[in-house]
């Protein structure tokens, strides 16, 4: 069977392009939307890849503010910054980097950003949100997926879907996001056993787990579409994701690649959900506020 | 087959006594613990139903308050009842009860239930919580499932489930509560076609779709467990699970009764629920408070 490529460049492109057409009219009105990334690490590839939103942000008229307060940055500190940025009229949208400091949990911090600016769906709340179908930005990554299914037309509404990986930043909203599309989702993890009695019944396969390889061609069937959303590092610097290619190639009907699938759209959309974040606040003029006193 | 029933009376009795034992110590420190259940309609099983739990309540060592608004209470007297509710020190858990009146939406106010105090799971933080690992009440109507099935000895972990239907209220947090123990999760609802597709191959069948005979003797296999959490009222008054008792029973390995099963274990867990808010709150002596201003 010949296995399409679900290249994800393409629609990175015009959802990027989608962000700038929307931020226009916004900055028309004196109003550029403003992504802040909070960073506390010294990790390269992180400050890579702040560098790679901030030129793509650029590109679609929307500035980037890079919050650097260094690898050694306490729990405190951070909560200070979140809260700010949250209080922070100018500021639309909030991304809190990983990997943090060594000791800081990223867990309660998160629940510091403001709900409307949370443009990654980091906070407990947009979970929430979403899960009772509320209006809420989704994780970029989760939804990333779902859009490429979407543009290449994958149906999902009255299918099967096997999400593998359990994460609240991927797999629980991606499950969520195609509950709502009426699709029948299955959940599995590294506790499910034999894989292949969940992925080979099912329309569509995604893999989220971070395990390089773990996706084989035995665990799909012809007709598979798999979506792959892992992000391996190997010792190599190179780039691999959860999906055994060599085997999947020539089963399944269609797999995204990695890299140049879901992540591409990721960063897209992570500037979309800006410019949504910046029109809704500049409509409402009002704030939602969550403030945890613990 | 022999199909086992899993009532849930004793499981109730057994919860209903713990929440008393852990309640006595807290009195004896001067604090009784208090639920306040808000309620706005007419409907008298309603009103039966909280007085029932009013009932269980004083028998736990638990004051109910029951705040009767009238069935024309409007969004706004609700939401400040609520926002008082939730700041007032000497109440530890909260029940919105529907049905609500005609034009008010449950989905705003429950937001306004503080999360240390949203002892039924009906904030969408509690739900977001929940679904990233962190504390929180669960629907108590969830976690008697999970009760249930621990009280029977029924291991989920590493196991299949399939849980029918996907409201806010059940299918999602359960599902939750169910991948936290390790079970792989297939949710099904509506849309999802032929039922048994999904039903069959699962160890556990959760039906709470609120559909009068919907899972019958041909949707499960022999040694499947089966928890049904429907609860629906027949023209003649009796109620009814969402499963088929007359074909599922002498297939199904095991299967709650409707009433008698899940339904007896929820009311104590509610109060169980209350009892463990009052102990946290004594601890900590601070509160979380969630404000949304839209």
């Amino acid at each position: 069977m010949n296995t399409s490529v679900l290249s994800g460049k393409r629609l990175a492109g015009l959802i990027q392009q989608r962000a700038q057409d929307e931020a226009r009219p916004l900055e028309a009105s004196g109003l550029r939307p403003v992504l802040a990334v909070v960073v506390a690490t010294e990790d390269e590839s992180t400050h890579w890849y702040v560098r790679s939103i901030e030129r793509s942000a650029a590109r679609a008229g929307i500035d980037c503010r890079i919050v650097d307060l260094g690898h050694d940055a306490t729990e405190e500190v951070l909560a200070g910054v979140l809260r700010d940025l949250s209080a922070e009229p100018s500021v639309n949208g909030i991304i809190l980097q990983t990997p943090l400091p060594a000791g800081v949990r990223a867990d309660g911090l998160v629940g510091l950003i403001a709900p409307d600016k949370d443009i990654d769906g980091a906070n407990p709340l947009s979970l929430g949100r979403l899960a009772v179908g509320q209006p809420a930005f989704a994780p970029a990554t989760a939804r990333a997926v779902v859009e490429l299914l979407d543009h290449y037309e994958v149906p999902v509404a009255g299918r099967s879907v096997a999400v593998v990986g359990r994460s609240a930043v991927v797999g629980k909203p991606l499950s969520l996001l195609l509950l709502q599309r009426d699709a029948t989702v299955t959940i599995c993890h590294s506790k499910s056993g034999e894989l292949g009695r969940f992925t080979q019944p099912a329309d569509v396969v995604v893999v989220a787990a971070g395990r390089t390889g773990l996706l084989k061609g035995s665990h799909v069937t012809p007709g598979t579409v798999v979506v792959d959303v892992g992000t391996n590092v190997l010792p190599d610097g190179s780039l691999v994701g959860d999906v055994d290619e060599a085997t999947v190639t020539g089963v399944a009907a269609a797999l995204s690649p990695v890299p140049g699938g879901v992540g591409s759209v990721t960063t897209a959309l992570l500037l979309l959900h800006t410019v949504e974040a910046a029109r809704q606040q500049s409509r409402s003029g009002l704030l939602t506020t969550c403030t945890s006193r613990i």
